[in-house]
């Protein structure tokens, strides 16, 4: 439910996919009602019983049992005792002569539960949520963090396509999860599964019904400067036999409880192998990607620093607004009659902002998943994407990041020295 | 394919299944086949190449293709490059600064590549059986260790039922690794998975035609006290409705490059819960297990503690003689007519056999398996196994452990402290 | 496509569904296109490759090309085309000496190549679509029916549930060809195959992705009454456990070239026996159904007529006006206040419609399909479904038909001596 | 069960088998087990239950329980029985008015029931067998097998490839049902679906367990010519790369029960058209067949025939045994050091048998399946079956029959003309 490709801080229980997270309230029902409970619902299980969770041996039944009657008790737990719950925990865990250990032991008696593997990460999206509200669940969430990042290592992963053929339920995450251009009805997302698309997700195992993150691929002969044309469901079907670009323009991920846990790297390189398998008459593979961050950005920009950047563009100098104004400037010009001055202006400003780092990192999420990836900022196009979100983040333009699969390594490279790399078009730009 | 009911330090490298341990023999050589391969047959890699795999970011597509390269020379190595190829290894290993965390970016940089996982447990098993002819694989064989035990957690298990519906090279898995009683035969195979038994293993979903280990299951309406009518297959077919015992009467491990991972002590617990909901009827639950240390134990036994253990019983005292005849005489008791008084002297020996700790633990090894799991040592059968094997390591005799789901943690509990539990008959006896 | 609950003539042809109708429009294009073509796009077949369909043994390599070719050449044809290649077809059958065998051995030509069966049933809608158009089809059409009824024999499909984790692709056709209570949006879809309802259909093997006739079932702990209750999204959903009724609330066949062969009757009783299985808590089984003709003959109802079934009622008689004021008085009183006496006289048309027989067999098609299977007329629902089809046709009353299995033929056979059975609610009301 | 490739008339009821020509024993036991009886065991069903069977309508629930109840007293029937009961059908049959439409009614109840198609196909090999110890079975034989032959239409029917990975159950059935070169273990049933080899068989959907009938294939540079190197399954597997021909070595039918029902002149062809997609390298279809009659019909050739055919052989014609006497020379010949003059002999005597027509068929049961298909006579092979059956039915000699596609109409056209098409090298042998 984070959103993704935009790489904005994983959005935090919108409240309503935080039903959605928890995907046991189909499944796991069934199993925790059959459940005996050992606690009535108002009192909170003993500290024995929390003791017992950490310390008994993995095959003990009796510490099982408990286990099972905690996460019964959890599900059915309103946010309230949920978070009475893991203060519980909390508590227990502090207790431990060997924290470290005694959190394995907990989360590993956890996940030999039917289904305890979604419930550990639906879990963890509620200690990430409320690790401000309930002291010392950081700790906790440190040992969470650890043991599913090696239960969800890539290598665990499959990495299946998505088609109109799919569950319906499981097509339906997609309306759900999808962060950066909405599907707006059943219709929308059928076209963005056509025949002439291809959506990739990756799954782990133990939750097949869970796309963990997920990439929508359009095929073009040139490289795509606008998304509306891709979203546009009137269009009609690409002839694939002509198409020589594979273009990325949505990337989401879906697990809050996932956070830190680095498996998206890998998506798009497993991608390009499988297309280049399936559809050797590609030739190249780009994103086209919003700017998220740059409307923020520029909106404070001081006038002397815009100035600075735009000193070349012909006849901009005059008048030298700040960065707020130019932010207005930009989304006027998007929805107008094109100037060329202003969009040279723009396209200065956009490639770069691409370009600032920050903690050695790029600035913008979106410029930092990609270049950290490895690949490299192509082009910048204007007015590109209109819709509200659009204006409002980018001032309407877009980018495509180019994916030069013998060039990532060196490309990443040059990042780590503090120099994304950028195509001749950019530079001559910005 | 080391045994495992029997629980011996598994063993290392028989050579016919030596290749069987690499399953990838069949898929994995397609693969590996069409990788380029970036060192001659001869050459080793390089040490910067080796560098790369320690130290290269996870995602970098160069070091992945050294991967891949690196597998693909080991995997058509013989075993002399095999070595050579893993001194390397260590040596690149030892080079490391960071020596846990670079082995673990090795290890990850493996699991991704496809078919990864199946070629690490394989890759295990080698650096098992050349521990001591490599120095320093134990070093890296640690780190294995753990990230195998976190990739191969139960909770990333499934329990699937084996059946003579199943794929016939799976169920070919089956007579490769059965350790405990030989399968002689399709035929018997077929007997062993036929309708009136069940046959369970556990399955890594990145591997799945691949028994982790497995258990072989028959039904009776009482405890079964003789394992040579269990595989009898001219014996008529159980009636289902009549059963009320459930006899586990073989286990075995079938991967050395999983050893000391645990996910054996869960497997019978999960295969109870299943029987549990499939076949009601049942009422109880226990093997029919070797007692394969017994005779080694006797044999070194002096007179005087046999004669401490045995003295009891009537008219055994006189001539005294010590283990290693004691072995014999229990032998040819069991293949010829009966005698009660060494039938009772055998009895008494091997009840005090099976009680005798080592390091806190049961010093036989099946005993070790089954009372740690919680089990206790229900009754000694006579004559109960008079394969060759029986005879040799057990005199020919048998023991029943019985699975009370509800006593398992009490059980466990005192044998912590020391005292194997057992049942009111083999109190008597001993 | 064609309608079923209501078995109204079958829908002929509906222009948007006529490519539904045709699924390879999908799969079997690609099939298609990559056939060599024949003839070019213009010209007809020449007689003697007609002649060579029809008379050359079935395992001919040339006779087979010649039928794919026609099959592309139909395939991609415009409805103009499709017509003159049928004609040709015509022609070319009514030239055989043994038309009967020939035919046979033309269809099974057909049905030999990949995605035939598909194909054979599409054709046959085309076929019915325009008998009138194309003379001569008919006699080519009873040749096919008597195929495609053995192919279709009730033996060789497979009654399937049709859950919200079907394929979309799947689930979208019953939003297409639902013909009782059109489904309005994909909220509305997976509501009717939410988790308290059932759905049904039947499936051919060499079609598994098309539902041949379906049947959405809901529970509930009486007889339902009302179907807008039962469609309403937003109604909590049931609880299994306390259901006892299970209502067939609509029935549609999908395969216009499937007219005439009778797998339906057998769909009812499969349901019923599947869900004895399932839900052993229900006690019975009924539908709720439309009235599809009953405002039809009734607005032609003289008013002698109307009085003669009337007559009883108080206060009615009075007036006496025709049948087509009746409807119209129907309609008022079903949306607005209830006049108990309007509604006792609707009651008694209704019930006296539902049992009048035309060629031995029930006027009105619902109750020829349900009464067919040996159902009985349970009961009348007033307003029971107000939308503008339920008012236009049945004047906003509803029957449920009750099954009870042990009557069934007992019903039918009084049935068959032209007295339909009725409760003894519907006797005291007609 | 019934042979194929040697099509001797199928076998009718080998003891042995005949228990798997009803796979119900195993799953249909369950469903018959549960049935309730409606008659006691001894006394056979009334008249009346008989007639209902013919004459009530299709979805009459009575009757349909009288047909489940007919099948489980037939199931559990001893022979003795089971003649009774069909007896009883006979009688029923003869009283109908309109015997085909009662029988078509019986068998379509049959086949509505639960694995009813598989219980028929099993009921028919019963018929078939005692056509003649039951009078009248002939008449409802007939229409069982109309109905069957639409049930079984070959569009209805899918090709499946077989392989160490399919289910051990099925790959069972090629053991028992093989006709042509014996499987004599699993290791050899290993051998002939290994990597480098190809079985497929024909499916029927309701019947999925059950191959309806098989094709080994193998491959080689050259066309094969000895059939014991490719039994030979020490040989080292082939590398495909090189393979330029298919070799069809193995051909059988299953079920005595579809006799007379022809999909199989449409294996081989489907079969090429399956490998023409995987294995483009290949170049060449041809069989290795034994020639199953040929030393029969030598046996009874008198010397002056046998002279006439070899008269041209050099020093062949002094002595001019009778045909007999050849046989025996043939034999020894084979095995012992080969005689160029007897060889050459040998050749002139099969190719002159494989051309002998019978109504209008050739007489060989293999030649007529073949050149039935429209396949050439290729290659005679010396000495290339040694095994007993090959010495005793075709002196030891196989022959090549080449399935070239754009030649099959017409080499079956000059068939049906009598003259079976040959290649060369035969025409100057022969």
């Amino acid at each position: 439910m984070p959103v993704h490709d935009s790489l904005v801080p994983a959005r935090v229980a919108p409240t309503p996919e935080a039903d959605l997270d928890r995907p046991e309230a189909g499944e796991q029902a069934g199993l925790m009602a059959r459940l005996g409970r050992l606690w009535e619902r108002n009192p909170l299980p003993p500290a024995a019983d929390i003791e017992a969770l950490f310390t008994a041996r993995l095959t003990d039944v009796r510490a099982n049992k408990l286990a099972r009657a905690w996460c019964a008790a959890y599900h059915e737990g309103d946010a309230k005792r949920q978070r009475a719950l893991l203060s519980g925990l909390v508590q227990g865990h502090g207790a431990q002569k060997q924290p470290a250990e005694s959190a394995v032991r907990l989360f590993k008696r956890f996940n030999a539960l039917p289904d305890g593997l979604r419930f550990l990460v639906s879990l963890r999206a509620d200690m990430l949520r409320w690790r401000k509200q309930v002291a010392g669940l950081q700790a906790l969430d440190k040992e969470l963090e650890a043991l599913l990042s090696a239960w969800f290592d890539v290598g665990l992963l499959t990495l299946r396509p998505l088609t109109w053929d799919s569950p319906a339920s499981l097509l339906e995450k997609l309306i759900i999860y999808e962060a950066v251009h909405e599907i707006r009805s059943w219709d929308d997302l059928k076209h963005r599964v056509a025949a002439d698309r291809r959506c990739y997700a990756y799954f782990h195992p133990q939750m097949p019904d869970v796309p963990l993150i997920f990439v929508e691929v359009a095929f073009a002969p040139q490289m795509a400067d606008n998304v509306q044309v891709l979203l546009d469901m009137a269009a009609p079907a690409q002839d694939l036999a002509k198409a020589r670009w594979a273009i990325f323009y949505s990337i989401s991920n879906t697990q809050a409880g996932l956070r830190g846990i680095s498996f998206g790297n890998f998506l798009l390189k497993r991608v390009i192998e499988s297309l280049v398998d399936e559809l050797p008459q590609l030739k190249s593979y780009a994103t086209l990607s919003p700017i998220p961050g740059f409307a923020d950005w520029l909106a404070k920009l001081p006038a002397a620093e815009v100035e600075a950047i735009v000193r070349d563009t012909k006849k901009v100098r005059a008048g030298a607004p700040d960065g707020a104004r130019w932010v207005e400037r930009l989304r006027r010009a998007a929805q107008g009659k094109p100037s060329e001055v202003v969009q040279r202006a723009g396209f200065k400003l956009a490639a770069h902002y691409l370009q600032e780092m920050k903690n050695d990192m790029p600035l913008d999420p979106v410029a930092r998943f990609h270049l950290g990836n490895g690949a490299r900022i192509e082009r910048l196009n204007w007015a590109a994407d209109l819709s509200a979100k659009g204006l409002s983040q980018s001032c309407g333009m877009m980018v495509n990041y180019a994916y030069v699969l013998a060039d990532l390594d060196d490309n990443l490279a040059r990042l780590q020295d503090g120099k994304p790399v950028i195509s001749r078009s950019i530079a001559r730009v910005g």
